[in-house]
């Protein structure tokens, strides 16, 4: 569960050099960038910016290297490049994605994160065809959007994989209908859909960012054609292992971060696609909370209850 | 180096139940089949035949399971669905491409194995734009052939990789424009290689089979869009590893049986490429034998020397 706060999403105004937007533009913040000019922004497959991918540590504005805000005097750093904890907040242009300002905003405010995440692991980068079979390792909120997407495509088959069988009633209003929990057998996960598919699936997605699941999510796919898709970020120690002969009998093991969406070139048209009822958004918020309770909506995010908690900014 | 006769190239008789060849058809043995009906033949994307896939223990035909070939009444086995080491052999039809009657038996022969496993491996799966920047991982046949693959595709840096100095000059000749020697640095290859080419390479083609290799060939690709292609056969018990985060970083790690080319329904183009000049086979053909000098040919092939010999069955 992650919070986003959407009363911020309309721009105050510009700051010098800014192209792109104007005082009164309707945006969804994104933690990574676009600056348009760098050769990932340039390829059509990458949409890791140069400048402006994440970074956790940067914690002031490119250009001058100063931060924004401050209190009595002392700088306070920005927090992955948006700083949405606040009513007022100021960003670079480039994290910052033009949306048709009919879009209600406190809902497509999901879409600036793990929402997209998952959707575009799907629909952008394992491709299942119409008819295909999907595996989805983590049924979290990212994982579901990986089903969403699964559903959209016209997947006949979305196997969910999750050692809580809780998630299994929520998934099925996500296009899930096949569940495997690895607990309930004896022989790695692999094998189990290996054998429920004749030999394995279409496509994986992993959204766990555990190591073995990322290596079950490898293994389980049908050679000739099967295609694995990571999305859960690993710890730091983790190390992928795997028979190097399963890569050889055709498998193809790829990796995504935000769903290859290119913030600012992408996001509008999920946002298109929400208004023209094609993408739902509504069943990924299941909490909203005052700014005060932001500290709850930490716990419930702690806990792993529900999928998105949306933070207004009025009582 | 790999031997091939070339005088088995035409069809003498056909049996019962063969649908798509007659007596005087030319035609490409090759080790690995196309039935046509199963769910690869059926894929758009598989060329791994259930049926008559790639089997070094079958030694019989497949149907009534059978040798055709005895001596003094005792049955004598098959070798990799073609027994191509004799005048005449009996094949399954899956296993025949019948190509182009003008084309030269004696040259597009090499066209049945490795030359095709390595185009296809860059034509068909790394699939490199023009500019690329492509590694090519072992400069044996497989690998010019993957080199002669990226000229094709129009890549402006070929980088060839290799432990052996004197493959080097040979290179050239398949548009390998760069060299990098492991041995000539204190650092692992794919970290030479990221340096030499701001990050990594676009396109990396394994053709060794050897496990650090194939390591160093997925990771010395660039982030966002670098591809990693498999081709060499690994031993049985090799393990491959890399930090997940490189996965993460939207590498793709693929991998590639016969440069996933359908033998009968892609052959015929690649011996079209080469009656049009758009593929050279010349300069593959380093050694040329007659029959009786077979063994001559198996040492050749053991120490490394030259690229393909052929073998005809005429003194």
């Amino acid at each position: 569960m992650q919070m986003l706060i959407f009363r911020d999403s309309v721009v105050e105004s510009v700051g010098e050099g800014v192209k792109n937007l104007k005082p009164g533009d309707h945006v969804l913040p994104v933690f990574t960038g676009e600056c348009g000019d760098c050769p990932h922004c340039k390829s059509e497959e990458s949409n890791m910016c140069e400048l402006l991918r994440i970074n956790c540590d940067r914690g002031v504005m490119i250009g001058d290297g100063k931060a924004r805000f401050s209190q009595n005097g002392t700088p306070i750093n920005h927090f992955l490049g948006t700083s949405t904890f606040s009513e007022y907040t100021v960003i670079h242009e480039g994290c910052l994605a033009k949306i048709d300002p009919k879009a209600p905003l406190d809902k497509v405010c999901i879409l600036s994160c793990g929402v997209s995440t998952g959707l575009g692991a799907t629909l952008k980068v394992a491709k299942p065809k119409k008819g295909s079979s999907v595996a989805i390792f983590g049924l979290g909120a990212v994982g579901l959007a990986a089903a969403e997407g699964a559903r959209i495509s016209g997947a006949s088959r979305i196997i969910g994989v999750d050692l809580n069988p809780n998630r299994f009633d929520q998934a099925k209003n996500f296009g899930v209908n096949e569940f495997v929990n690895p607990k309930d057998h004896n022989k790695p996960v692999q094998e189990v859909i290996a054998e429920m598919t004749d030999g394995g699936v279409d496509r994986s997605l992993e959204c766990t960012g555990n190591i073995n699941s990322m290596i079950s999510a490898f293994e389980c796919v049908h050679d000739g054609w099967g295609v694995a898709v990571l999305v859960g970020v690993p710890t730091k120690d983790a190390i992928f292992k795997t028979n190097p002969m399963k890569v050889l009998d055709e498998r193809t093991l790829k990796g995504t971060f935000f769903g290859n969406y290119k913030p600012r070139s992408d996001l509008p048209s999920l946002v298109d696609m929400y208004m023209n009822k094609k993408l739902e958004v509504e069943k990924f918020i299941t909490h909203r909370l005052p700014f005060s309770e932001i500290n709850r909506a930490f716990d419930l995010m702690l806990k792993g209850e529900g999928l998105r908690c949306v933070i207004s900014m009025e009582e």
